[in-house]
């Protein structure tokens, strides 16, 4: 898919197409669709992000509670978005034994209880072991800084889902 | 439910509840979460409009275009969430004949051209013959006042949905 292609697109052919590059906020793609055209891929991810900058730290907050737990309810029941569900399972968190899923279990739950969203990784850059130590890191940061942090993990996933759908290539965003 | 319940829920446990009392803006939702406790229906409700009030021209837009279409097709697919589908039904537009529906087609394609969002009514206040004479009224607006018509028609789906969930009397919103 070239810009131009994107660029035809009415809005609800683009809110089908982006409307999960930012995990289960639709609302976010088809707001970015005002701000057409776009001159390439970068100009779009400069859209989705100034858009996520731009909202009160309540809607950013809600855009991190937008996402599953990584190895959590979401995958064991089969609710997971199509992304989500690729992600996890190229970290490896598909196939973890009872043990190290208890033990996430537990790091998720302590997370969402002291930051009051889920623990959010761009999981493709990620294997389950890194997973565990980077949540049990995370878990000790301060708020502000442990938000910023997560909102720089959202673009990265927004980042690899856009070159996705383009086609292009992740090391050059 | 009432209110203390509300304030008891987690994120998850909120989002799963409210997430779509604005059409697929849990994003929204879950911003509000942060506002909590709430004093009570009325409260609850405020922080929802204030969130759509502060949020920019293109994410207003954005809202609006996670509707469907009114007997559109998401309607003849069977796609529409169960609360859409719920309003739609009340209004009869699950049972228009084939002129009817295809109308409404063109009226609906006439407006999602003019103003780049699809045209949203609260569907329960209103019948068939309703819909389509509103359509067409709405059709001729200036663009700056139907976007302010169009998010009053969010604010009331979301006051009736919000009632639904608390069992609370929408008269009283």
């Amino acid at each position: 898919m070239d810009i131009e292609k994107v660029n035809s697109m009415d809005f609800g052919e683009f809110v089908d197409v982006f409307g999960n590059v930012i995990e289960r906020c639709p609302l976010i793609a088809a707001a970015v669709w005002s701000q057409r055209p776009f001159s390439d891929l970068e100009d779009l991810k400069k859209h989705f992000f100034a858009f996520i900058d731009a909202l009160p730290q309540s809607g950013q907050e809600g855009i991190l509670r937008c996402h599953p737990d990584l190895a959590g309810s979401e995958l064991r029941r089969g609710t997971l978005t199509a992304e989500s569900q690729r992600e996890q399972s190229a970290a490896g968190l598909t196939s973890l034994g009872a043990d190290e899923r208890l033990r996430l279990a537990e790091l998720n739950a302590q997370y969402r209880a002291r930051f009051g969203f889920p623990f959010v990784l761009a999981a493709r850059f990620s294997d389950r072991a890194a997973v565990s130590r980077e949540l049990a890191r995370r878990l000790l940061c301060p708020s502000a800084q442990e938000l910023r942090t997560a909102l720089g993990e959202v673009k990265k996933i927004c980042s690899l889902r856009l070159a996705d759908l383009l086609r292009a290539d992740p090391a050059k965003l």
